[in-house]
């Protein structure tokens, strides 16, 4: 970073050049990359801590930055993109984007006890095949899933063809059933102790969590699946399909006795 | 939580026990009402901390229970569902739970120096149009979006529309354009300082952040939104179709050194 010192009068903020200057020197320094300290920037700039932290929020908010618990900021690599659009193996995501994750099964075991069946199953559910997968991408942890596969659909499935496949592969082959429908549910959560264990994350993480449940052509439940996605990692996409001009007619209402934020500079 | 002593020699762990006890009080009490406190807990059945942390914890992932930063921890209110199956205007995710949001405008002002131009506004961008909106339920904050309506769309929409009426709505009726597609991202991310008191979130908190691009029949962009949206309150649902019977052929490469990790109860 050496470069021009920051301009304290012109018209653009100090957290703006900040910003502005390292989102150049990110791209510079190419994907992965490590960033200086908070410190370091602090005092190269001679300008407050508090600068420093809300410049690196903010391209951490847009994706150019990543903060490593206890290592430093680096320049962040693109995000995988998930298609929502298409019901498919989470493993094509990978694929799509030229990689080939190494799977390591942490569990593989049958579920009978009505109790430890998670009510996401449905009221009728049955003992299900329980099993958890770790993919990794050159040994670093990127995506961590559970799956249940109900009775008659996880009977006929080894622990080695889980190894071996991916689960929605694996199903299809040794039941003869083709995937007909599919419902998915996503949600942001923070990782607890055991996700951020595993995915190599600082608990609380913010994490992308899709649930999705495949279905036969008779409504029959084939699988059910969580998918924890480190939020640096993935993103999902989706172009969804107008069907037909789409109007929309909605007056707010009006606060009666509104507590007024503090309006501050958005940039 | 006047119940039988938990069960030191059973075949369920006291963190099962403690988690069926907990799961079923939250029923009882209903939504919004308050749990006792991790010490009570503790003191009542005479358990470690690390146990009943660890209950929460597991209720908590299942969105039985709420943390709030301070106050305690409650039982939660049912995650709003925003259908990805349609395009419309935000308001509608309330609208088809029964809720009508007010809407407190934060921003309302033209960017015009193209440095002030997210990247997202693709690489043609022209000045825009630059809007806040807080969605408020009975004076909480529940959503916090902004919107990019470029110039010659946002040039006929005053302050007024805006804080009458969804944007979604607005742009259609001053420009006379409808909306004909749309692409849209979802990730996850950690609160950041000024959001996460705009929502009243402790910072760090995760939030479901939905992005999102509507375009005219001749691929004009029309809006470009972010939508960031606490991970307690929502959740997006998808019923993707299957146009044809989908297959996956994958063998996942053998790890050569691949460092296991501990297996651990998943329950």
């Amino acid at each position: 970073m050496t470069s021009p010192p920051l301009n304290r009068h012109g018209p653009e903020s100090l957290h703006q050049q900040l910003t502005s200057r390292l989102r150049a020197e990110a791209e510079r320094l190419g994907e992965g990359a490590s960033i200086p300290s908070e410190l370091d920037l602090v005092e190269t700039h001679g300008i407050s801590r508090t600068t420093v932290r809300r410049a690196i929020d903010t391209l951490v908010e847009e994706g150019v930055l990543v903060r490593r618990h206890g290592r430093g900021t680096f320049v962040a690599t693109p995000r995988l993109g998930h298609t929502l659009d298409r019901v498919g193996a989470f493993v094509e995501t990978f694929l799509a984007h030229g990689l080939e994750p190494e799977s390591e099964v942490l569990s593989f075991q049958w579920k009978t006890d009505p109790a430890e069946l998670p009510p996401e199953l449905g009221a009728d559910s049955t003992a299900s095949l329980f099993l958890e997968r770790l993919y990794r991408i050159e040994g670093e942890p990127r995506a961590f899933a559970y799956v249940y596969i109900p009775e008659p659909f996880g009977a006929s499935i080894s622990r080695a063809d889980i190894e071996q496949h991916p689960s929605f592969q694996v199903i299809q082959e040794r039941s003869g059933i083709m995937v007909h429908h599919a419902r998915v549910t996503v949600c942001s959560r923070a990782a607890n102790e055991r996700t951020a264990q595993i995915l190599d994350l600082p608990p609380g993480s913010p994490l992308l969590v899709l649930y999705r449940w495949i279905y036969t052509d008779d409504d029959k439940l084939l699988q059910y699946s969580g998918h924890y996605l480190p939020s640096e990692h993935f993103e999902l996409t989706l172009e969804p399909e107008l069907s037909e001009p789409h109007d929309v007619s909605y007056a707010f209402p009006l606060a009666s006795s509104m507590l007024r934020l503090a309006r501050r500079d958005p940039a």
